[in-house]
């Protein structure tokens, strides 16, 4: 049975769950950070979901996308699953600017992370609203 | 028309074309780094692409991401798509040791690349020729 590792759980506020992915907020205000998590057990690579497992997956992303792109009108948004330091299969979707603390360099390892304030994580959930409250109407899954 | 941007060009050599994508073997010996880049005028982010080239892309992205990680055996593959230095749609496959010397950081911006030599590119070209040598069957982008 899947369960969220404890580290992805300790490190993000978890907003949504989709068909196929568990959405989570990355606790770091440097930046607008959101991670997909398929609720595969065992999964560590994307190559291992079956097909249609992937093109859940593909919605799921491309909708959270384009959502953060136009919520928060980044400059670039660096999707990547790495997975050196948690095993677990999760999709990093951060939202990147010209101006934000570790551009042009990727966010990983760069700063520890500055969790949310009060305010400023109430602020961000408010923003988030139509990601966290979008029902998908059909999965594959 | 698409064109492989210049930077994209001078450090990688392209080693294969498939229906959708270019794909460059990066000139980097310190990791196996290859990087797909379909080939759509503009594109900077992975929702830019149609629906049908997504669906390529991943066929194409899960067989270099299955080969890759047979023929290396690496311990976790990195795949991503970040684009703040270039901003031509790319997306990095990078085979990962536990005994890299950049783990379990990310690679990029960690070390300058180190050029293959002679023998090494062509060992690697070697070892690579079932990603070289595959034919896709169909496509549908």
């Amino acid at each position: 049975m899947f369960k969220l590792d404890p580290r992805l759980s300790s490190d993000t506020l978890q907003i949504a769950s989709w068909p196929l992915c568990e959405v989570l907020l990355m606790n770091d205000s440097h930046f607008p950070w959101l991670i997909l998590v398929p609720k595969i057990s065992g999964a560590t690579e994307l190559y291992h979901l079956t097909k249609n497992q992937r093109i859940q997956l593909d919605a799921e992303s491309i909708f959270l996308s384009e959502t953060l792109m136009k919520l928060y009108q980044g400059t670039r948004l660096n999707v990547a699953a790495l997975g050196n330091v948690v095993s677990q299969l999760h999709i990093h979707h951060v939202v990147r600017f010209q101006t934000d603390s570790a551009w042009p360099a990727p966010v990983w390892g760069k700063f520890a992370a500055k969790p949310y304030e009060e305010d400023a994580l109430n602020q961000q959930i408010k923003m988030l609203a139509p990601i966290i409250e979008h029902k998908f109407l059909s999965a594959c899954v």
